[in-house]
């Protein structure tokens, strides 16, 4: 296209933002009509995508880190011929692809979802990873960002790290139009204020007047024949571009504009501008191959092993059994024993420092592009990353998360490095499976099994040594649990995950010296839960007693619940969870302390027998 | 002190770091032992401080970000005479005040609990803040923190705040070991790296030798005259400085010395110097005055005022009655009505832009000066933060989190930006409080109460109109409940909160048509929760019906539960809530595809009446 015809694109995109927004009542057009002219370049001159195979290995990949401004990507869709102007202004209607924010369970050209700002780059990152050391396809990765957005920290995080491994496949452009939701930003128009970060982390930057359709041509060329380092492109633009009544104005954030017939005719009309986007280059299939064959880890009945052990020694079995596998970490694979892995496989492991989000974020990136990859961290610490979980789910992405350092048990430390809120966050995710194991042979089934899920797969392990109570042949399906005591005289289920299996059992011995027969429930699927085995404990025994090393909140004794919902009598219950504050102490003080070890158990459970009230 | 007393004094912290670790059997002397001549330079020489008064105003301000670091820190404060050396043998053991991490719990001079990286240079901005803007007083604040968590985005959204602020009154001290926990960390000893990075935020920075006692003086001197913008001081150390065995080597992150006594020997053997830390300036008193009478806003019956709202209106008006509140937002206030108070009271609010990290930082150092601030943002970007509401709660730090945008009632935005975790994520912190108002009355009475809880407290608020229900005069406790039905043939309970309290009404309104009769809980305070008034309902009626605009998992069904597990008996039960991924659509039409509208409560309400077991 000539520079009259990309004019023509940009202003096209713009009147059909403001199109689908007055169709919707609702939505972004001002900071769509702000990159328009960013985006009109691309599509018609660099970007590479063939949008009847979005699965094409060699297709470029670009993400809208500003997601608000989804009318600009759907009128983008449309000049490419990738939808029609009757499903362009269904935008934010009950069951249209065309959502407020995009998302790739709506719409296959999507790599990530996005609205919670921030995001875009560190998921670029992670694909731009994949492109170099997993895939090795020389696609590009473009991702548009807001300037409101570089205030996350995270796009910190992507910086570094896209800096220090060089990705010049990466290419961010900053639309710099000085005006954020609820006013001007804080940097207004000095572009060299985002330039000098990014130059300061490593990257290549271009500043450019982002509606001269000509330098932004050129700021493409420059980033693509960029080598060694990522390009930052930061373009000074306006909101609302184009439409006196909105253009640069404050207070039109969000909202469709005020006369959009009057808007269309000064961006010139309507236009039906057809862009034939780039063929990408022929690319081979994804992948490494593995063996084929997991062998998993086994460990004898009666060992002392860590669950965080087991996990590490199953993951790096699971790496050489499947090529499409991938571990990263948070600066913490000592701990986690990530580190097992990247002795196996280092070129499919991935150090991402302590940075949990860029971690999370590079995960989704890497699924996005048909990996399967665990990210690791103690339990504590993903709380850093829990809006990339939350919008990891939004996406639809199949990723492994395991949080190791559950709970009081990890001793000494103390609070700061107790994952205590863990399973609360990872069960609110939608459609997330959440697992506890309690022996080493427990955890590398299921280690074996989360990697084939959809969805959050969370897995939680634990520091000290665990007495292996299965044998390695035992199975553990996702959603089950293990009955490892039962009898017809059973007047109490114990209902126990993870390091309070162990007390639970002692509890059992305890009060059974006593005659008081006990069921044991290892409940090592904590989402989804298994309501069956729940439902009969409870019928057999009539009362139910749950323990687990974290808050009462959102926990174990929580999920239990899911069980007795259906509108049937409920069971008696009590709870046993962390309600202190702990400090630092040997681990069995800390259990003993927080009123979830053996000796807490046989207490409450003797009352629940004797039906008194638990306090 | 000259400059051999200041060696000997990093020689002795070294020491002492040494044996209060090897008593204990565990901690991180290695990552003590690079900061030791920082922070012996910085006792005696720079830091004014009153050991005795850790409230005096004029108090310089310390915080240990490397909070793994805390045998130094324990070290110095028995260098300073604040604690004898038996208590300094105590490290890590239970009941003792020197936890693994400082807390602010246990001990009066830590400003924060540290222990997860990147969020002790946040919160220091937060007291810079209030230092300079609030307090108005000239005292400093001085962070160390470690090389390996400048990774986490956090330390940039907070160098970018200081740096925007100007926060001369701010010195970060980065601790240069080159070794992280697993290995070298990603910049080595490239002090430069660091510099730049600080310097492209806008910072003044210096590089020196972190074991050259003199350069550190000067250092902090240079700091301390420097005018119109925060100083970083980039060190060069070694970890495990002064010992052959452990300098500069990999793998002795977080173990005490193999040999201690011959470590101390190697450090010339122990000392006991004391400091004499130099005496606070005289300050005056904090907090400007309030008319000490809150006018909350008041509004009419039937009138559709949406919640967020009435929050921004009752927040003014307390910040009106009480000059100790403080409001940040990060960059919403037009949405979340944080914007009212701005408007009211421009001296107390803080435009965090989208930062809500540092957000909530500033927040906790805020409090941490006696402020009582309420950071605002949409309740989804509130999960951005959840590591610093952990660590906040583990610090015991008062402070008021408000989430606007709750659920799938905000319509056509989409599931980013719909609150639909966060009550799990919050009623699993520790001691907070979560609050989830229906109506604009409500919401006023629960702005003022919650300002004067302890703890976390969480308000939940909607973008959309609900109808006033309440009267201006009705009192809302934390930890009641309204019963807004009820009768003594009533035969099913539904509880509800927010906006679906209005859903439950109008379901009961139907069934009673059919001649079944229903109680309606409106559950304003989820954490605590009502138990008494659940119970009796329970007891009343045989079975509760829960509906909420949120995941099914951690939120008000769950919170229910609270009042059943004393061990008697349980109502029949059934929980309603959003289960789907949802999209795009209108408020009304995302309540009913998310099954908590009222003909889904009627639904679900008869079958459970009947007895019918429910899906």
């Amino acid at each position: 296209m000539n520079t009259g015809e990309l004019v023509d694109l940009g202003q096209q995109l713009r009147v059909d933002s403001v199109r689908a927004s007055a169709a919707a009542g609702s939505g972004h057009p001002t900071s769509s009509m702000s990159a328009a002219d960013l985006m009109a370049v691309l599509l018609a001159h660099h970007l590479r995508y063939d949008f009847e195979r979005p699965a094409h290995p060699g297709n470029d990949r670009f993400v809208l880190s500003k997601g608000h401004a989804s009318p600009l990507l759907y009128s983008a869709y449309k000049a490419a011929g990738a939808i029609d102007d009757e499903e362009l202004l269904t935008f934010r209607k009950l069951g249209s692809r065309l959502e407020g924010h995009p998302t790739p369970q709506r719409l296959p050209w999507v790599e990530t979802a996005t609205g919670s700002l921030g995001q875009g780059l560190p998921v670029g990152v992670g694909i731009a990873l994949a492109g170099k050391r997993l895939d090795r396809t020389d696609y590009r990765v473009w991702v548009l960002c807001g300037d409101s957005e570089m205030a996350e920290g995270s796009v910190w995080e992507a910086a570094e790290h896209a800096g220090h491994e060089h990705l010049d496949n990466l290419v961010v452009i900053v639309d710099v139009n000085r005006l954020g939701q609820r006013g001007p930003t804080r940097h207004g128009h000095d572009l060299d204020a985002y330039a000098r970060r990014f130059r300061a982390f490593d990257w290549h930057t271009v500043e450019i007047d982002g509606h001269d359709v000509d330098a932004i041509d050129r700021a493409y060329g420059e980033a693509l024949s960029t080598q060694g380092q990522p390009t930052a492109i930061i373009a000074r633009t306006l909101k609302g571009k184009g439409v006196e009544a909105v253009e640069d104005r404050e207070g039109q954030h969000g909202k469709p504009l005020p006369e959009a017939e009057e808007a269309i005719a000064e961006l010139g009309g309507a236009r039906d501008l057809r862009v034939r986007v780039q063929e990408p280059p022929a690319a081979r299939a994804l992948h490494s191959a593995g063996t084929g064959e997991t062998e998993l880890p086994r460990y004898d009945k009666g060992d002392e092993v860590a669950t965080r052990n087991a996990f590490g020694e199953a993951l790096a079995a699971l790496g050489t059994a499947r090529g499409d596998v991938v571990a990263l970490d948070g600066e913490v694979g000592d701990s986690t024993r990530a580190e097992y892995f990247a002795k196996e496989h280092p070129e499919r492991y991935f150090e991402c420092y302590i940075a949990e989000q860029q971690m999370v974020a590079a995960a989704v990136g890497m699924a996005a592009r048909g990996w399967v990859p665990f990210a690791t961290s103690f339990a504590a610490f993903l709380t850093r990353a829990y809006d990339f979980v939350r919008m990891a789910s939004v996406s639809g992405s199949g990723i492994n998360l395991v949080g190791s350092h559950a709970g009081v048990a990890i001793g000494q430390d103390g609070p700061s490095q107790m994952g205590l809120e863990d399973i609360a966050m990872m069960r609110a995710v939608h459609g997330s499976t959440v697992l506890y194991p309690c022996d080493a042979n427990q955890t590398a089934r299921l280690v074996a099994e989360m990697a084939g899920l959809e969805g959050i797969r969370y897995l939680r392990t634990s520091r000290g040594g665990s007495k292996v109570i299965y044998g390695a042949d035992e199975e553990f399906p996702v959603g089950g649990s293990k009955v490892l005591r039962s009898s017809d005289e059973d007047r109490l289920t114990v209902v126990a995950a993870g390091v309070t299996v162990h007390e639970a059992l002692a509890a059992a011995d305890a009060l059974e010296r006593d005659g008081i027969r006990v069921r044991v429930i290892d409940l090592y699927s904590v989402k989804p839960v298994d309501r069956a085995t729940l439902r009969q404990a409870a019928e057999d025994t009539g009362c139910l007693l749950t323990v687990e090393d974290h808050r009462r909140e959102g926990g174990i004794g929580d999920a239990v619940l899911d069980a007795f919902t259906d509108g049937r009598p409920v069971p008696r219950l009590v709870r046993l969870a962390v309600e202190t504050m702990p400090g630092s102490a040997s681990p069995a003080e800390e259990l003993h302390a927080a009123g979830i070890d053996a000796q807490s158990i046989e207490a409450a459970g003797r009352m629940l027998v004797e039906q008194a009230i638990v306090p």
